[in-house]
């Protein structure tokens, strides 16, 4: 099992604290030894950082909890490889242009049958069923939409559906951004938390870290953290549902 | 003017003795202060770093210098804003996938009328002329090949045909790589060496720093440095020349 985090929020917010225990379980308490990757929107930007190499070993791990990037939306995932070797073009999130939009996107769970399906538009770079997975959603999107909806409930509900459709072939658990929506789709490990005013300690399970938030935010700050399995042990996570599909804009969920 | 940096190597090379004379001219040698990025292959997957901000403070840049991640085909670009405003996504190089391949591209140059072309499959992310003309470059390949061709030389034809018709509108100097190979074009302000066995000594204009390679590489090593000026005083830069195009793999220049 790979570890995905992610982030929404209405203020441009850095994740040194949630990044700090998931790359612990990059080679220290998990074995997710197979590389990691974040994506950091900036506007209608983003960059990603990818190392094949363990998280926990890795100096751009170090620079990204040093620098403290901030951003409205955060795309990031650890690596266990079980279908394509570890190597830069299999490490999550994948990012492509569709409407002139950055989309990134990061999958934890394994996928039967999916290079069976057709791509038109976009082709994988490396060998993982999940940047197929992506391509294949992509190629959907735009093959339906040439140009970008004018509703965002009518794009939301398509995505629903290609998740609901590629889901079938095994694990599908997704964070996937279009540099306005986070969107995070459930098969299994996925659960999140809104953190806004009044904030208050949370302790990270990982490393025993506290971080008191009160002093690092301001009381209109809305900060949602999306992760495979709780960060911290003294907050109240909410577990997704298998076939959840769950959409964040600003730090808040988003209802169609 | 922006500066223009890339490497093609026969061994995965740093770019960092060359890159430490570069980033100079972000902010303190240079006056291009708006930004600067740069991506590296490794094998079919490539990896960018983009900042916004002036690379002589960036630690970005630092980490780069000093975490000297070795490459066989390096591309970077320090910006002197002229179009787009300083932003992420306005930030050289840019990024596409074609074929499954991953392109990346970086522009020295101002183009007028760019933007009246047409676009279909790729659309720019930011505002600027380059990465729009990167699009319509992408577009024309993609639409005349819709998969890889099998001479090489039929799509290095077909890429000098594309860039002598930019060229038409202003200067449009440029790196592009196809993870294959790294393809340079010259307006103006481009020059290149090879170093090679018997390897020596060279001192960087910008910090009078000077480097042995003798003590870095081995025999068989290969490396050609293309820049925008050349990065050291002891060593015969080429100068290409107006609506010149070389094409270098393993460090090689490639005859067609």
């Amino acid at each position: 099992m790979c570890e995905l985090l992610g982030l929404s929020a209405n203020v441009p917010t850095d994740i040194c604290f949630s990044f700090t225990g998931l790359v612990q379980r990059g080679g220290r308490t998990g074995p997710h030894r197979d590389g990691w990757g974040i994506s950091l929107y900036e506007g209608r930007g983003s960059r990603s950082f990818h190392d094949p190499r363990p998280s926990v070993a890795s100096e751009i791990a170090g620079l990204i909890q040093r620098y403290a990037i901030k951003s409205r939306i955060i795309i990031s995932h650890i690596r266990l490889a079980n279908r394509g070797r570890v190597c830069l073009e299999n490490t999550h999130p994948f990012t492509r242009e569709l409407w002139g939009c950055s989309w990134t996107f990061a999958h934890n769970g394994q996928l039967h049958g999916i290079k069976k399906k057709r791509l038109k538009f976009y082709k994988p770079i490396g060998t993982t069923d999940s940047e197929y997975a992506f391509c294949w959603m992509l190629d959907r999107i735009r093959a339906k939409y040439p140009r970008r909806p004018a509703s965002h409930k009518v794009l939301w509900q398509h995505i629903h559906e290609l998740a609901r459709e590629i889901n079938k072939l095994g694990v599908f658990s997704f964070l996937l951004s279009d540099s306005y929506y986070l969107y995070a789709y459930c098969t299994n490990n996925m659960c999140w938390l809104t953190r806004k005013a009044p904030f208050g300690k949370a302790r990270l399970i990982d490393t025993g870290e506290v971080v008191d938030f009160s002093k690092l935010t301001t009381p209109r700050d809305i900060v949602t953290v999306i992760t495979s399995r709780p960060l911290t042990d003294n907050e109240t996570w909410q577990q997704m549902k298998k076939g959840e599909f769950i959409i964040f804009e600003n730090g808040r969920r988003r209802r169609y």
